[in-house]
């Protein structure tokens, strides 16, 4: 176990393992000499170098990377609060493992290796309008396995989720931790209907109101009003850091699970980026609030990890510029005139 | 020689090849019964639909992927409308063939071949302040070279250009054809400085005024106040809607090629799509009065086809998606609840 207590968390964070800034500067020194406008590459060019400045290398390697789709159950699905039963969680899970989900072919099109990771499908939290969905140890539990899912060699990570009911979990996170109720975090998720977007805002609602004692503490909240595979993303990303592993986020959901970090220290998403912003609204509006720029705008919303997925292959062109595009003296071109 | 004239084009843009709707409406339906919620893949679902509409299969295909660069001079260059020597030309050129610019790098990682083809670069166009930067046949034979550059069997199409100058020439046209002047069109290019700003927006207005007779022909424009490079990518655009080759298109220059033939007759861009918007405020301006969403936006400004060569990446995620996913009762999946 990496973290035996919540506070074990929160002194992690208190003094977090950052990148290397020289690897950083060296890397942006490179892309200055590339055989192009200073700055035409525009995003490419600032990934390059945060990749540089994490793997610690001036010009950074793909050749290990790894997207973890962390599985969870909700006690709150029960309120009927998604367009899709409970059993659809283990179902995808098994269709990960036969491959035949949509992580699997955007794995193999950007030369990631997949781990699909399930969290007690068959013991959902409880729900969390009249309990907390875990206690500290259940948590903790989750955690630990996202932390011991991450490889110690792996160039970079990609996170995302599956989970029936999660975006309802999400924007309770959001709500009690940023404020606006759930008439600002709450949306349609995989598509659910009014009366069930009714019932998925009093849900919301009804937890924030059960649970209002404890929402000045991002841990505890991420404990009672949290989920599974939130709390193993949080974990995976924890581990990330340790081992200076940049970082990919998927979704809603996946950003959702940092949000305690975040909150308990800033800079805890430096080695972070955003894949992708969804077509869930308030995941647009999370990004903002972390300071979070998405790499793709795609109007996808499927959640397992797909849209930090296609964001691999953006980092892939980025390195293959960085590390093999010539310099202006090594290919004879002429810099700006003067 | 495809076009004899520039009636040839007007005839061929008035009869247009179109995809194949029952295959667009078969990929469709295929969306629909993959293991996700209906919609969930956001803009990769409308992609492989569309790549089924125009190679006209259910499950399109990427086998072949064709990047053409085509590169031009200018002579409007020599009254300092941009921050490099028209020698850059040249000299990138000979970068691509040694395989040291980005571009190079992007086709490796994209699977696609790389075909970079220079347009008499020891030829300028004329100063199109005072003279026709081409006459007919000079223009009808850039097209020609473009036209048959495009392998017939080719499964996508990425078009791009280099030329020293070219944003002006770009701006000149949006100008012409869609009104505004050089201040709505004219930006920085690669990096020009204020003075540089001035000269451009000068030599766009005075090119503006010289050719007020002919404003009203778009191939007539494309002629007097286009380029070679551009007027091969008009013609790479033509032979993909000859043989039903989906296209992505690279930046402002790139996009502006295209008017011309747009403003002759519409739908003409119905086989094309945006790869990305540059950092050039009116490449998001004419995509707008294109009515194309770009794929990306990461604040590139490069040229050389690099966006569209990125945005093959998300085509190929898309297609792998479409083709590789499970359907609902093959996973036996729960669908939505009714």
């Amino acid at each position: 176990m990496q973290f035996d207590s919540l506070d074990d968390i929160s002194t992690f964070c208190r003094d977090l393992p950052d990148g290397d800034g020289r690897m950083a500067e060296a890397a942006t020194l490179r892309q200055q000499n590339l055989t192009k406008p200073p700055g035409s590459l525009g995003r490419l060019e600032e990934l390059a170098i945060w990749l540089a400045r994490w793997q610690r290398r001036e010009r950074p390697q793909l050749d290990r990377v790894t997207i973890a789709v962390f599985a969870g159950n909700h006690g709150v699905a029960a309120r009927g609060v998604s367009a899709y039963p409970s059993d659809v969680t283990a179902q995808m899970l098994a269709n990960f493992n036969a491959g035949g989900a949509a992580i699997n072919q955007i794995a193999r099109i950007s030369g990631a290796e997949l781990r699909a990771v399930p969290l007690a499908l068959d013991r959902p939290t409880r729900d969390f309008t009249v309990a907390a969905a875990m206690d500290a140890a259940e948590f903790l539990e989750a955690v630990d396995t996202g932390y011991r899912t991450v490889p110690k060699d792996c160039d970079l990570l990609a996170v995302g989720e599956m989970g029936i009911a999660n975006t309802t979990i999400a924007a309770t996170l959001c709500a009690a931790l940023l404020g606006g109720g759930a008439e600002r975090w709450a949306g349609r998720g995989t598509g659910v209907d009014d009366a069930g977007l009714v019932r998925k805002r009093a849900a919301i609602d009804a937890a924030l109101d059960h649970h209002r004692g404890i929402l000045h503490d991002p841990l505890e909240v991420a404990a009672a009003l949290g989920g599974r595979e939130l709390a193993a993303i949080a974990g995976a990303v924890l581990a990330a850091r340790h081992h200076r592993i940049p970082v990919l986020l998927d979704g809603f959901v996946a950003t959702a699970a940092i949000l305690p970090l975040a909150r308990l220290q800033s800079g805890v998403t430096d080695h972070c980026r955003a894949g992708h912003v969804s077509a869930e609204a308030a995941h647009r509006a999370l990004l903002q609030e972390l300071g979070l720029e998405p790499l793709l705008d795609l109007n996808m919303r499927l959640g397992e990890a797909s849209g930090a997925g296609v964001a691999i292959l953006l980092l892939r062109a980025a390195a293959a510029c960085h590390s093999g595009m010539a310099t202006f003296s090594e290919a004879g071109v002429s810099g700006a005139d003067k």
